[in-house]
């Protein structure tokens, strides 16, 4: 009775799915009193109008389907950003956006080409659709190196900033790219870039191989309405579109098509919100610098950090004892750094305080450390 | 500048993607004032337990990601049907649960069947997929013989009750193709089992091939949630919970977990709702053949219905400029059909006033009337 699951019956699967191995999100602790720092959510509540708005969406009108094109959304979306309509695609979540990307626009019997060290999902999207991924190493220093990009390729999916290094890439280094590489769709994912990059959105009319990917998730602290989106020309959201209409025509539920606009329409939340994390980033960073960590220099709303003496492992694990959950990747290269997401000033001094204790040598000399 | 678009260049879309032609859902008019029969919406609004927990879980949890397992909302469909949550799975919409089926369970290098006049979003998953989409033409009755599926085949799809026709298939026919059909999946589409229909959930148990599809669309008045499951071996569930994991971690938002959660609970609201539809149905039926139409025999929230003087297409847009809404579907066998949705008491009588008048030969004389 107590034995482990059997491995499933595949007879029935389609034989392309055995092989895949499917990504894995952080944990989502279903108890109280966590300090949750593993999967970059936002501290701070959505925008009060969002939730307003969302509260009115609640009502009888259920019954009816959504549109499915959900053209008020998408026309916020582009007056914000100088877009007409047409540049605009709108998705559940920024992850099925990318989804549809590998599937619409990056399936050309080419590999693609994604950094070494980064978001890990998107080997698991060309796995999904029979794309060969070519992984790019970051340099020593975990940048991006834009020249390395230039090689035979079916596109290419750069995230800025980079997930879960933090570093940014300056946008003429983009521009540099998307001049040397015309020919294959280059996909900037800027889940991230409200923390302190710069939108690759002002290339878009000038580059028409440009899809540029944002959530609601993270800047708009909603990660759990699923909204995300991509702009760009108008013949690549068309492909978009095309996918999505062979896959599900409502993506978007009436409640998150009313909160989403809504939110995107709150400037004033959605400033108050980056500025207060990123001011908490620069505390936060300098505190564990001061604690003997190496922090990478993040424009993103959580630091990837390694200490020289305390293996990262072993760190996560007594954090989570100490019911702190930050984010360990047991990947190569990064496989002795923790993410840690930034939390509200008061989680990032609970952070502080746990990892004080725990690298202290007179207090931990039993622990296992790794040596420096 | 009056021109119409130019066709889309599609230098950078995935080649696979050129041919598709996406689903075409019906028409979803912003404005009020519509008398909408033409998506089988249902008329009445959702449990007020439903919207009461929707309204409490819009808060500032929606800055945490949603539950990636849906674990709850599972635990709750799998007591009602008597099964193990492994044994379910949860999506976007029954489309997008399709779609991972499609994906998951039918890419065997062999055609899928379906019948030829059914749900027209199966030969787009298909195509989608790249896998062939053989259509097993209904009798003349417009009834599935399943006799007709036992031909070489990567899986079948079959709708019960079938869309548009809304002909319920017996268990015991499901069961035989089941017995007969041992080596590929049979995909059992409920979208409109609560309203007259036999459901297979009670084979599950019996045939690790099968897997049942249903929504809360119609029966639950949640089109505008987007919420589906499927039902079957937890074996079948596994793969699609690996195309799911490789695609997007939390289709679900919070919002739509709490609310489907209740719907599903709230058993009485239900009932009533199944009932008073039923009820609309055989009365709807009733009046169109009085007023000369054909209707086949419904299981569904809807009637397909045909007069043997008055084109469909014509009829179609005659409402349409009544401001009443119905689906004409201009493919082969039902072109001169109308899928009308069973609104309320109301909404049907309305259409039958408007159809009285439409169909009148002296006040019509001019109408361009397809001859008996």
């Amino acid at each position: 009775m107590s034995t482990p699951a059997p491995d499933p019956d595949t007879r029935f699967w389609s034989p392309a799915l055995r092989g895949l191995s499917a990504y894995t999100p952080g944990e989502q602790p279903q108890g109280t009193g966590w300090i949750k720092l593993n999967t970059n959510e936002c501290p701070y509540p959505p925008s009060p109008l969002a939730l307003r708005r969302m509260a009115e969406a609640v009502d009888e009108r259920l019954r009816l389907y959504p549109d499915p094109s959900a053209l008020a959304l998408r026309q916020t979306i582009a007056a914000q950003h100088g877009l007409r309509v047409e540049q605009v695609f709108v998705g559940n979540g920024s992850d099925e956006v990318l989804a549809h990307a590998f599937m619409g626009l990056l399936r050309h019997g080419r590999p693609v080409l994604v950094p070494d060290v980064s978001y890990s999902f998107y080997p698991v999207y060309c796995a999904l659709y029979g794309v060969a991924c070519q992984p790019v190493p970051l340099d020593a220093d975990f940048r991006v190196r834009v020249a390395d990009y230039l090689q035979p390729n079916g596109g290419i999916v750069l995230p800025n900033p980079n997930a879960p290094t933090g570093i940014a890439l300056p946008l003429d280094e983009i521009r540099w790219l998307l001049q040397h590489n015309p020919d294959s769709v280059l996909v900037v994912d800027e889940a991230y870039v409200d923390f302190g990059a710069q939108s690759a959105v002002s290339l878009i009319d000038e580059f028409p191989q440009l899809l540029v990917v944002q959530t609601l998730s993270k800047s708009r602290a909603l990660a759990g309405l699923r909204v995300g989106f991509a702009l760009g020309h108008a013949d690549l959201i068309r492909a978009l579109s095309t996918v999505k209409d062979s896959f599900n025509s409502y993506p978007l539920d009436r409640v998150a098509l009313a909160g989403a606009q809504a939110a995107l329409e709150d400037q004033a939340h959605f400033a108050s919100l980056t500025r207060r994390i990123v001011d908490s980033r620069e505390w936060l960073a300098r505190e564990l610098q001061a604690l003997g960590f190496h922090c990478l220099p993040s424009s993103a709303n959580f630091l990837l950090a390694r200490h020289p003496r305390h293996g990262a492992a072993r760190l996560q694990q007594d954090l989570r004892e100490r019911r702190i959950l930050v984010r360990h990747f047991s990947q190569p290269r990064i496989a002795e750094h923790l993410r840690i997401t930034i939390g509200s000033p008061a989680e990032c001094e609970a952070l502080v305080a746990a990892l004080r204790e725990l690298i202290d040598p007179v207090r931990h000399r039993d622990s296992k450390v790794t040596p420096a």
